[in-house]
């Protein structure tokens, strides 16, 4: 179906332009016309691709959700305890903005979040990322413990809000990347021990 | 000082408006047009207080931090391990929004730190409010420990990035405040032991 495929990557390209508008004047700032200059293409291209504004800035967040779980999301299904752990440090550490396109990146991923407050439909992509990273942590814990019945429900939410919260710090630039990482580390070795 | 306390009572009633202005249209949404109608007083009664918008939208971050300081900010100087533990949760309790204004103060304050990342101003006084808040953090373990000698700045950070992942998690509706607040909790008493 290459008709389709050519649709979702010009609405990919065009959320990538969408964020850079976002970055730059806020999700408040945002216009079919200001995303269409920074994409380089006409108002009519733009609105080819999206009914409206909103519908625009809820693919832009929808897709930078589906990027991050493509970039690290693990395979859930793998039983290897030694993976489990691999892929669960891997997902903790993937918020911790260690170069500049990734900052911007996570700029923009926190302009979704301080909207989300008064916009439902953003809150709905939000929440459902957050839970789902939520449970893909808990299911990595299970297996990183040999899949023992051990509860991981609190471990996983600990870890997440641990993480996110030292991602921010990083990306204000109080706490560099490496001592995030380095208490994540850490604070897995602590719930794991091997 | 009549005339000083005048003015700074001023400033703080048009940092409550900026505060529902970015709460509405975001940071890069604020104008002197739309702080004034939001404070039901004319533009150039903006302009007599705050010389451009930059000076009006970095005060009202720098007003949030001082408000906060005010209605959590312990005693770091009281030697008593009881009041210091107490103060501790207290201040780690603190940014987990239990009710709808504290949201929308928390969503104003989220969009500051998404916008630190583009604004060296607004990123200085998010740094050094995150930076003040890790010190006390620290201080009071030191304190609640009964003033041993143990290192307290990692379990600091450890207790600030949990504290404030999990507000993060409550403010976009994924998780229930009671569950933040109890999970706080948990992790004091883990690493104060009673």
């Amino acid at each position: 179906m290459p008709r389709i495929v050519d649709h979702e990557q010009r609405r990919s390209e065009l959320a990538q332009a969408l964020w850079q508008v976002i970055y730059e004047r806020g999700i408040d700032g945002v216009s079919f016309r200001a995303v269409a200059e920074a994409a380089g293409v006409s108002v009519g291209r733009v609105q080819h691709y999206f009914a409206d504004k909103e519908e625009l800035i809820h693919h832009g967040c929808r897709h930078m959700v589906t990027a991050a779980e493509a970039a690290f999301g693990p395979d859930p299904g793998d039983p290897d305890p030694g993976r489990a752990r691999a892929a669960l440090l891997d997902l903790l550490r993937s918020p911790v903005p260690q170069d500049e396109t990734f900052r911007q990146g996570a700029a923009v991923w926190a302009a979704y979040q301080a909207k989300a407050v008064s916009d439902p439909g953003i809150a709905e992509i939000v929440v459902d990322a957050a839970a789902g990273r939520r449970r893909i942590l808990s299911t990595l814990l299970t297996t990183a413990r040999g899949g023992g019945g051990q509860e991981t429900g609190t471990d996983a939410l600990l870890l997440a809000a641990l993480s996110e919260g030292l991602a921010q710090r990083v990306l204000v630039g109080e706490l560099p990347a490496e001592e995030a990482l380095g208490m994540i580390a850490a604070e897995v070795d602590r719930l794991l021990p091997r």
